[in-house]
């Protein structure tokens, strides 16, 4: 399946904090950076997502803001 | 100021698109990566970006999504 | 790929209007039902999106919203 | 009240899961799709979702993104 | 109609300006503070919305971020 | 830092309801409009977002609906 989604990021799953609904699963890119993402606990299992694993972050386009030092 | 959003990418603007209402903001992460937003003509201009300004991509965890390989 | 978004409707593209950076989308469902999406042009180009074309809505569940009638 | 979401998907609900802070609500179309949305507790009870309840998947036009089969 | 939107501001049209598919829209609210949206041109047309007009601000939970000044 | 999102309201928290990943933030407006946002436990922990303190609810124009009176 190829996404409209812009904006497709590969790294590896580093964390996986489970709530009621939610989890929080944290990707690592290779150059260090995390990223944070919020998903449904169906999708944390559905997708097999635990620490080690490869994955990617996956932002459309009109989600990302932009900013800049003052 | 500091922000809920717990996603803050900082790389180099390397290109603006602007359209009618919204501009295409591309950034490049020190690792290569490149990031696309889409945000208003108005806030290109009030942040000053243009190719080659250091700028941040700036993401709430809820827009992130994840998928793997299959 | 296999993704986190909870929900991926198929249908048919039975609409494309281009603007200067965004396009609109509209997916018909086997249902009748239509779905108007806006993604880049870059995307529309990318994914070959066309009249007649089959394609599948994708949406993250938190961007979901829930109404009734009063 | 008259609203600019482009997308108003009228079906039934088919199942409610709750959370500390967001529950997930899930909505049967006619045609037998179902949609996965999380939303607040709060909303959940001030719009008396249940079982068996008619209730619209209401979403905005930029969140819906399109995939194609490769 | 009912929604779970748990943000509905009420306001006026002060500014719409039109791009090739969407438009920008300003609602000014009764303290003074100005919303700016963007939606579809569709939208636009069907509410009817125009300067002077009495309009809401809808917000799902999930997209307010929270900033601090430091 | 400067950022791109269009719409940032002042105002002092009167509400922080935790859950198990996020947390429900209620800032109230000068005007007494209260504004309810979902944002991550970590984040309401890294601003020291408490009941009083001044905050920003903090929005992509993007994500702003409109709706009007039928």
């Amino acid at each position: 399946m190829k996404l409209s989604a812009r904006n497709l990021l590969k790294g590896k799953v580093v964390k996986v904090v489970k709530g009621a609904v939610n989890s929080e699963v944290v990707i690592e890119l290779p150059g260090g950076e995390k990223l944070v993402s919020i998903i449904t606990n169906t999708s944390v299992a559905s997708l097999g997502l635990k620490k080690g694993k490869e994955a990617y972050a996956v932002i459309k386009a009109s989600n990302i803001m932009v900013a800049v030092d003052e």
